[in-house]
């Protein structure tokens, strides 16, 4: 499968390294076609890498994964021609961290979500919202935390959703352990997690963890 | 030990009757002392249960526990003499869920919480947001829900949050399992997982089910 995937910080390279060892071909996207991230990345990468820009990246794959800084990511999409990425599945893993200033923050949360934010800006891509709840080589090698952790996926598309799952499948998500929270208004809550989900970074002194949901 | 507990609705009752069940002595506290809600739970309670004023039970306990609806906390502290808990630990298990305009949000979050909003009204008070990421059955009898599931505590106090622990363990929350987030202001993660976990919830159908941490 062809795949897009914009951003080149390291969830987008994560994420890009594991889909090019899974044998998809994918096209990283970043602010220029030959910034140094992204033709280091394409080169290293071999045949089935390459880099552009990020509506370069955005047209060319069937499957498009938002991987940006989410402070970053609504400059990113809006630079991504909305009609070349109509009907295909846009996956947004990012989350809204705002460092600015000094204590952490959300740019957006409680009544409005980056992944809604990207799903108005494209109208008519699939947007569905996962993979944020976790650090991004749990994202790509779930079985390095032991036992039955989730992803969550949320957005207003049952065929987008399953899409992903299958992805995910891919990655070593067995499907019961995807867990479909809903609508894209969920994603308010995936990304409302983040705040906790850094206390216990914190705490622990590492990502490698995740989420379980036990009982009901 | 003297327990205060705010709050007459199904979590507040859900607490004081565990607690008495626990040997503990428990003044409910109402907006009225004569209340329908709190004079029949304390006539039903036996010897150990008794009915007052939020301000009553704040003065009765030797911990003090928040479980108001989180719209209406801020109003029932307003009431507390802030000399009467001076020294004292208080819990918060409330969240700040205001479904007043149909959807769902919280009332705080983000830079602020709604713990850190009533340590500020009580600053005497050794506050600790615990319980509320989970269904007050859970919060009572963890072992309804198999695994090792988590109860979180934050606050500014090192010994307030070992209280915590020690009251959780009479509720049958081994310390393992009673996961400290940090200072006061990790009270923000902590209740900004409610969106999230009422999607769960919604999609489960239920609330008896809660958090693991796996991994790290």
């Amino acid at each position: 499968m062809k795949v897009g995937v914009l951003g080149t910080g390291v969830v987008g390279r994560t994420l890009a390294d594991r889909l090019v060892e899974l044998s998809n071909e994918v096209r990283m996207g970043s602010r220029s076609a030959d910034g140094e991230a992204v033709t280091q990345w394409a080169s290293a990468a071999g045949e089935r890498g390459s880099a552009g820009t990020f509506a370069d990246a955005a047209d060319y794959g069937e499957v498009v994964i938002n991987a940006t800084a989410g402070m970053r990511s609504l400059d990113a999409i809006g630079t991504v021609d909305p009609w070349s990425v109509d009907g295909k599945v846009l996956i947004d893993v990012a989350n809204p961290l705002d460092f600015s200033t000094g204590a952490l923050k959300l740019s957006v949360c409680n009544t409005d979500s980056l992944c809604e934010q990207i799903q108005r800006a494209l109208p008519g891509a699939r947007v569905v919202k996962s993979l944020n709840t976790m650090n991004c080589e749990v994202m790509v090698h779930p079985e390095i935390v032991p036992g039955d952790h989730v992803a969550f996926v949320c957005g207003n598309d049952e065929g987008a959703k399953q899409t992903v799952a299958d992805l995910l499948g891919t990655f070593g998500w067995p499907a019961e352990r995807v867990v479909d929270l809903g609508g894209i208004e969920a994603a308010r809550g995936a990304e409302m997690i983040l705040p906790l989900w850094l206390s216990i970074m914190m705490k622990k002194g590492g990502g490698r963890f995740n989420f379980a949901l036990l009982g009901g």
